[in-house]
């Protein structure tokens, strides 16, 4: 077995040295890890002027992913679930810490691990800054640090009655996929599975469509637990009510394979999507659409913010079906991959 | 079962917001979270011209704590392992995220790991800023945050030849106390044996001291795989040699109880005592004694740094006796509570 020291040498300290530069794009970025992997701690330059937006998640076996998984998926979407809380709140990655705990030190799975992981780092620029391996029941614990200016954060508590509220991509493939694994269902369309459970394992933080909604979104968060509950949070920070027309939420055409309840469900209730959910005033709409255009996200509005009336009223959602009669949906009970 | 949300919440993210306000004694201080638990990241406002230092450390039940422990200690010492990477690095403590795996929702456990875990955090002012929960196999992943002037950090690579070796407080009781709980060995003082335990479960972050030698000290780090390992950290980042008076080494009247091989074993290799270990120039003697009297921290003077001169030789530590006669010491193969 490698001792810790030579494990995190190998496979992550000497790699995040060869790192490649941040990208061209954001010409303001530069490495800004004063001290990297090797000592107490790492240090690090903000710039003047930011906030430093911090996120931590942490992924457990059998509980986030299955023990067999792909090792190069599990090493990006270990990182793309951080990236996409910093997607979520408009703040542009730059460094992360990783810690580990392993069962064993397989080096196949260590070089598989850490190659889907530095490819997504590298992809945006993230730089590996420090970290901890262990032995232990197999976990990852990454925490994400990434630059937003001062009040341009996308909060949770932002929703204004009378913004529309928007959703990327399409949502539910990532549950659908989940259900293929767990049996629950089946395709025969070899591509269209294929499509669901990519959409589990490679989930694709929406990290330029968060920064370009600056200045134009209210509220935002990414769809980890599902539409439903996620989109309760904003509702509870923001002390309003949602009516969501069920029919428009976008789902791909994978999705829309499996059976209308089944479908629904994922949908509305399925977890891991990571696509974006925010709300913006009507008047930028326009700017919104050529936002989603641009950046090569689609964007679609699936309801509105209402204001709460009465003191005695609660946050809550009001589905509705395409034709705005009320829909009467029962989605607890319908578990995914974290679920509580 | 509680929740994941009910969880953070009642343990947590209230007694986060209820945390009491950062110590008077540092006047620059002041809560920096402009958002904290419950939004997709935490937002901080680095002070300007500040470096941050950031360190991250996870613990799993059997590797770094007995099953049994005291949750109220572990609390404790899950953040101390991290405070104490900052003091190592002069880094003055703001902030934390706390990731947790619980195997199940333990009302009475979590009362007491949180209570333990928040009495260090308010001593240091150091402020919950965000986290996730999760089930799984028992893991803690805690990630620090702190402030360092710029060229202030104390790095493992800046010993010179000539410097003095320091530690502070006394080396070996946890390691001493570990092997009392693991029957190596037994004391028939019951309050050294209580002594030696506590310091394996609740270790003092020698925060205020690492602030101190700013400025002072070349080289630190914080001994948390026993003093001949990590004194190796600091000769090869800084490519130098040392020559160490084993006999100088501090220890406790409690260690001295035990036999005198285990005595010995324990205070030069011994882990989880989060002492600091520092190098500083020959003139700063009496800075460095003073500092220790005014931060109340013992300071032992126990080597000194040298050059290598070939480039054939490796760094290396020359143990010698009270006498200045050299030493063998075989220190490999005694393990601690972490080892690889």
């Amino acid at each position: 077995m490698l001792s810790e020291f030579s494990l995190i040498e190998r496979f992550f300290a000497r790699r995040a040295r060869a790192s490649t530069p941040p990208l061209p794009n954001e010409a303001a970025k530069v490495p800004r890890a004063a001290l990297g992997i090797g000592d107490d701690c790492a240090l690090i330059v903000p710039p003047a002027g930011q906030q430093l937006a911090i996120s931590t998640d942490m992924l457990v076996e059998g509980r986030h992913f299955f023990a067999d998984v792909d090792p190069h998926a599990l090493g990006h979407k270990a990182l793309a679930v951080n990236l996409s809380d910093l997607a979520a709140m408009g703040a542009a990655p730059h460094a992360f810490t990783l810690a580990l705990a392993l069962p064993r030190a397989d080096e196949r799975w260590l070089a598989a691990f850490s190659d889907g992981l530095f490819a997504l780092a590298e992809r945006f620029g993230c730089e590996l800054i420090g970290g901890d391996t262990t032995s232990g029941p197999l976990n990852i614990c990454i925490t994400v640090f990434g630059d937003v200016p001062p009040n341009a954060a996308l909060r949770r508590d932002a929703a204004k009655p009378g913004d529309d509220i928007w959703v990327s991509g399409t949502l539910g493939d990532a549950r659908a996929g989940l259900g293929l694994l767990r049996g629950e269902w089946a395709l025969a369309d070899d591509a269209c599975a294929a499509q669901l459970k990519r959409a589990l394992e490679r989930p694709e933080p929406r990290v330029a469509l968060g920064l370009a909604l600056r200045g134009v979104a209210h509220a935002a968060l990414d769809i980890s637990d599902g539409l439903a509950g996620d989109l309760m949070h904003i509702l509870k920070r923001s002390n309003a009510q949602a009516v969501v027309d069920a029919d428009a939420v976008p789902i791909s055409r994978a999705l829309a394979l499996l059976p209308a309840e089944a479908r629904r469900a994922c949908a509305l209730a399925g977890g891991d999507d990571y696509e974006l959910c925010f709300t913006a005033p009507a008047g930028a709409r326009e700017a919104v659409e050529r936002i989603g255009e641009r950046e090569n996200v689609p964007v679609t509005r699936i309801g509105t913010i209402e204001p709460i009336d009465s003191p005695a009223d609660a946050p809550s959602i009001a589905w509705r079906d395409r034709a705005g009669a009320p829909l009467s949906l029962t989605l607890q009970g319908f578990d995914h991959f974290h679920a509580d």
